[in-house]
């Protein structure tokens, strides 16, 4: 994507030194852009953990690196217990995205069995760098099988704008680039479908307010920022003509686990008629879990939700109390829209109904060997 | 209810001066407890524009009260023609809640074909009074017949703690004492029922957050605060039994306008069996439309979304930006939640299926007159 002209990847190493892993500080975002230097795996799980990086595609990409960094850091003679408590600590850092222990197992995969500290190193790297590559590559894949359906949406509508309502980010900066929701969006429009995204504000931590509608702002695309709770509301007055959203993980039943509300929406989308795509590259598919609601929701702090951080008239960024301090609150990450809600989801592969003997026929190659999880 | 120890009522004349009506400035809680006079109808217009004063209730005893300082105010020779003006005034600050334009209609009745200046003075001021102790009524009655069904379902689950989740504030308030929603939480307490509330944060004005948690803290309610993206998740994991709202006009065949988002919790409390119940004086309801899709929805300004207030760690009133300067946002008011998705209301003269023939049955001497709109 293209920060004012400039095109970024989410995550990158430094082009001079592979021990230093660079990412965008995701918090401070839209009101400063800030490159942050990783040097250790330590970094990495601060990273995930603080939420400096999110998003299921950036998170596996950001352990896949630190992986890449504890084999950088580590003596020769320690290097596969570094790895393996590297591994113990990445997977700590979030419980509900399952990109995480994915990127996390397949580096360890490619460093198996290699005779040399050396080997490793170099075997780390280039697993880490391929997670990246590929990441992008696929959301770019996505762009190009969902824009399909927008396109036809825009025909059906006589190519009057075209609504698409998302809710969280599953931008670019919730990948390594091109993102899975926005994809589609990016492509429709590079298409020249004309189009319009109501972007969901998502509470607490407003990555639809912060990251999407600054991420939209960067690409042009027009946008309209509304409260969680509007979106049923305009699809009830007819101004939605379809949502898409990403992601954190996905069983191979076709369960979407996602930022918390996204359940909330799919129930208006079906009220109201409206498609609900899920678009996700198949990273994000968890071949284990059969249902849904054995997937673990992550409890972050309620602090996230009763402050808030933001910019003062006089441009000083300031976090203030939205409520009384004896105010206690739960923060759930995610929920669960179950399949019946999920029109169809877009994968690298293309756009497969929320159905296992679907998911299956197109992913045979992951979800048939016991090693699934690792291509 | 009981502030800090002393019994208040949301809005009251000055014992020694019934030309100012005290109000609490609802945009300074819970940082701050402010009680404003009102001298004018343009006070009064302008604090339910600005919103220091909400709710339907609340809204209407502001407007009554409104009435009676423009009676109060207007020279002996122009009192009709102000209070004319007074009413058109006072119904042009907010277009949904229906209790505005039914407390002026009263008034303005109460104060018709009267001979003298004085008599009208009078007769608005009673009619003020009236709407407010009505009101107040009203709301305690709606929580002994609301208490019944709290009763009913903590028994089905064994006087195990009952969960309760309301969106908004429909307290105290909302109204003129004891509130729509919360006065059957009030009255279950008091009962000795083990309940706790799940209070939705109502972005964009925060009113949950900010009003029901305060209110719910001063009167020792167990409560936990959410984002509205949560209620969904939490009914799927159980942890729902029920759902109180409040009403901002509904419908005699049962379709509601409350708070945009509730639309949102209705359906997921249908996906979730949960019973999910409007509380409402009967002054809230509009007997002329017969589908909730011709109520007006009012859209305020985005900046009630783009910005926000609270207190910083050294207790200043902060008001900060928490998105892009370039960032615009829609914003409406309120939602429609359709009859279907309602299981009763509940109101002063008892629960009431959410259906034409039900509400007639139990309002005949309101919904059958020509005049029916005024008591």
């Amino acid at each position: 994507m293209n920060v004012h002209g400039t095109h970024y990847r989410t995550i990158w190493p430094d082009p001079h030194d592979p021990g230093i892993i660079n990412i965008i500080d995701q918090r401070l975002l839209p009101h400063r852009f800030e490159i942050k230097p990783l040097h250790s795996v330590e970094d990495a799980h601060r990273a995930i953990r603080e939420m400096m990086v999110r998003g299921a595609g950036l998170i596996g990409a950001t352990a896949g690196y630190g992986m890449h960094l504890a084999a950088m850091t580590a003596d020769d003679g320690q290097i596969r217990e570094k790895l393996a408590e590297a591994a113990s600590l990445l997977r700590s850092a979030r419980p509900t995205a399952v990109n995480l222990a994915w990127a996390v197992r397949r580096v360890l995969a490619a460093a198996e069995e290699l005779p040399t500290a050396a080997a490793i190193r170099q075997a780390a790297f280039a697993a880490a760098s391929r997670i990246a590559d590929e990441d992008a590559q696929f959301c770019q894949a996505i762009g190009q099988h969902g824009k399909q359906l927008l396109l036809e949406r825009w025909e059906q509508k006589g190519r009057k704008t075209l609504n698409v309502l998302t809710h969280c980010n599953a931008g670019w900066l919730a990948f390594v680039d091109y993102g899975s929701a926005t994809a589609p969006i990016y492509a429709a429009r590079d298409e020249g479908i004309d189009l319009h995204v109501w972007v969901d504000e998502t509470r607490p931590w407003n990555q639809g307010a912060r990251l999407t509608c600054w991420e939209l702002e960067q690409e042009k695309v027009p946008h309209t920022l509304i409260t969680d709770n509007a979106g049923g509301h305009l699809m009830q007055q007819g101004l939605v003509d379809l949502v898409i959203v990403g992601s954190d993980r996905t069983t191979h039943t076709g369960d979407v686990a996602n930022k918390i509300g996204t359940y909330l929406k799919a129930l208006a989308a079906r009220d109201n008629d409206i498609p609900f795509y899920v678009a996700l590259p198949s990273s994000t598919f968890d071949w284990n879990l059969d249902n849904g609601s054995e997937i673990q929701i992550e409890q972050r702090s309620g602090e996230e939700i009763t402050k808030i951080s933001g910019l003062t008239e006089d441009g000083r960024m300031e976090t203030i109390a939205i409520t009384a301090a004896s105010t206690r609150a739960r923060n759930d990450g995610f929920d669960i829209t179950p399949a019946r809600l999920v029109t169809a989801l877009i994968t690298e592969r293309g756009v497969v109904p929320p159905r296992a003997e679907a998911i299956h026929m197109l992913f045979a190659d992951q979800c048939s060997s016991p090693e699934h999880h690792i291509r």
